[in-house]
């Protein structure tokens, strides 16, 4: 049994990568997709398709109209999300896909370190599990393989 | 036709009692409901009524259970949500309630000073208006009622 | 039983007024809602409440996010949706309210003339009636409350 | 990760196979459906299958009884619809397909000329995407399979 | 606490009164609604609205249609559907409503004579509950708002 | 794309290998499903699975609870669904079937002949399509294929 | 704003009143409702409606038909529910009620014993609050309206 | 066409592999899945995964969520849920399981010893069919595919 994981969150470190490469060791049948990691083409790809916008406002919008879409479409695609936080910058989009993704009836596995636990409180209590690093979010999918 | 208003996000400041000071004056036919806006009281609520928690983990995950039971009960009485950010925090509540009404399939009304529309980019292209001040956010909820 | 009506399309003619007087005559316990009728406001209304655009395309789109989410916030509220086409302009987004209606499950009348019976035949054949007038509109929902 | 797009709007230009054949060239792992592309054949389908009506609106009944029954089953079938509106024609239908992949909660991507912005700017506001060319609605579907 | 209850099935018999006059003398909180109870009118609603039609196949559309749009609109105002069949007549509508509330969510009371027991085998085993008389459908009515 | 065909209706003519039959002919990519065919065994499927029941109420309650299992599970399978009504026998099962198809989101091809548009008259409004022979229905999905 | 609560759980002891009693005195604008608390005609209601039946199994089967329509009756138009667990009996109905509570989006509060804390970690998981008292279950309520 | 059966209730006994096995001989097309078999290790994989926990209750709660992360992602992925009850035990959460499973509108078997009876009565009206063997539940299974 195959299941897709939609992995929202941060894209300036390597935790898809890793993520990926020790659910490959363990042979988890498992499928990732998540939002573009190239950051610079993520907000460039608005202009990128639909050439020069006038102001940095309207850049932006058609850049997250595009990686809106882009979301929702492999997000619907999903039958879990894991959704992390880093400690550096605002993080919205990820509680944003984080909180989607309950709503559509995803199970969403949280990782954060401990020191975000305050402002991450209501999201944690929403979500279905609540870890602390990418391995233990590896250990809750390798359970529910396990017989 | 009365209608229910969800105010979502910060409680540093005034700006629920300027929204429903201004609707009462022009008369519109609204009920706001929102969050705990006692910040400390909204901390401590779990302790409040389930006593003393051993760790601040522990005192956050009580309150933000019976926080999130008064979101979701208020929002679900709700015909539209207006979320306000504000400069200051990490108003990752804030994102999930928005998200949450936009799955719940309230209309948003997102409230940003433009300083903050690169973070606010992918909520923003969710919501159904994105306003800068409390003043627009008023001239909208007029004009739905106007002839 | 006190049954909303959600009045979608043209805004050039009378039709909206002619409709609510007869119900009133008739004593039918219908409370209607509808789109802004003033068509300039209507157009202007995102520079209205956000300022001046830059592009005739920036202003259509803050006025038709404000007037989506007026027409989402009432239709949602209503029971059923009449939605009407006359001879003149492209009219899409009365289909696209009438279409919207079907999927959120509001029964739906279509007042269209004879005339347009061609291209209008997909939208006729998911309506749950179509008539040729409003009168005729006025007829279904008395029966409605007929003994 | 298979994906299926629903090609709605337009049925007289080539604009269909253009898309197909530059996602194929591109190895995007695409599958296309949508409507009956032969005018002729989708006008008389009702009395093809039926056999003669008695009036032309009895025989554009029973064409688009059978033409929405094949919408309906393709699009709930498609993970993404894309709409294209052309110059002519009124193209209701087209409105109304694009309305309801929005309601039937599937991604949608608009097509049009930027003559037609005004006529079509609440449509767009409720769009996913909107772009004014096929090529620019390929790369969209591009971007989301690129890592 | 007023509930509202949709009475589904044969127009032939004074069941809805019988029902309607005991549950007034319990002075149970609740609202009964229906269809259309003049079969005549009922049949014959189509040309009263439209205008003659070519054929009875058309005059039967053209009703069924206004009578469908009538019950949809008031079951889904309803808290509950009571089903009553009868010994006489096809009833397939009866069926259909009944099936309608039960995908609807909501409860259904199915009313038959126990000769009917097993062509309505299946669509009792779907129903709530099953009794034989509108008497016994009153009592569980009556039941719900006891203490 | 291969696509599930529910087949509700009659389990008494030789209809559903027809269909299969032909549609195996021109290679349409079709899977068909329905309910048990053999009748004295779809009536007797709660005392052989159960063991005898004391009344024949109760032994049709036993079978049409499994008979529903049954239908349910292959109908939620199902891209499609076509009802077929005969001359004789209540049928009342069929209606129920083709109502829960429509509220499921199936669409639904209606079977039946002429002689009977008057009691089907209400359900024939609300299928996607009302035909007049198992050739005819044939024909539809055929045409859902053609490009 | 009237809310109301669907009282889950065990019927031998005086809870529910207590639980009225307080949020009367605290001028709560909330409206109880639940299930019978008559045990004995809880369990007998199906004879007392239906006549007598012939074994223990069906007259079980007829009282729980009819309770289970007054549970769905009542809990749909709730907007909260609350599930107490006792020390004594099986209790799987209240683990139902709960249970079907969450899956209905309407948010739980579950009161049980510390002592019971083990066999209801699951559910207490899926509870949006787990509380040891009325009192406590009282407050949370009390906090939902407090400013 | 393969289906998914989630097997819920009890894990001390071995019913779920003489289901296996026996599903296996008359090679039916069904897939099995359930919860983790190891009582030892769903009580320990709260701590297992996440590290020792300060109280019993902590312990409990950090296996019950992971738990029922597990339970939500294999229930979803099941066409049909299977519910066992034993003579020992709360088993509260197969009662939540199997209620859940009602309300995510995947059918229902609910396999119970007959001494059972009175305590599940509720439940068992709300299941599709309820039998008192493995093999019982296992003939409806086969029956689903026999033609």
């Amino acid at each position: 049994m195959l299941m897709t994981v939609y992995l929202a969150g941060e894209i300036h470190s390597n935790w898809r990568n890793e993520l990926k490469e020790k659910a490959e060791a363990l042979q988890l049948p498992l499928n990732f997709v998540g939002p573009m990691e190239d950051h610079e083409r993520s907000d460039n790809i608005g202009e990128e398709i639909l050439g020069p916008q006038s102001t940095s406002i309207l850049k932006d919008a058609a850049a997250s109209q595009i990686n809106n879409l882009r979301t929702e479409l492999l997000m619907k695609k999903a039958d879990l999300v894991i959704a992390l936080f880093g400690e550096k910058y605002k993080q919205w989009n990820t509680a944003m896909d984080a909180s989607a993704a309950i709503s559509l009836g995803k199970p969403l596995i949280l990782i954060r370190p401990e020191a975000l636990h305050h402002p991450l409180k209501e999201l944690s209590a929403k979500a279905n599990v609540t870890v602390e690093s990418v391995n233990q979010a590896l250990k809750v999918l390798s359970y529910v393989f396990d017989n």
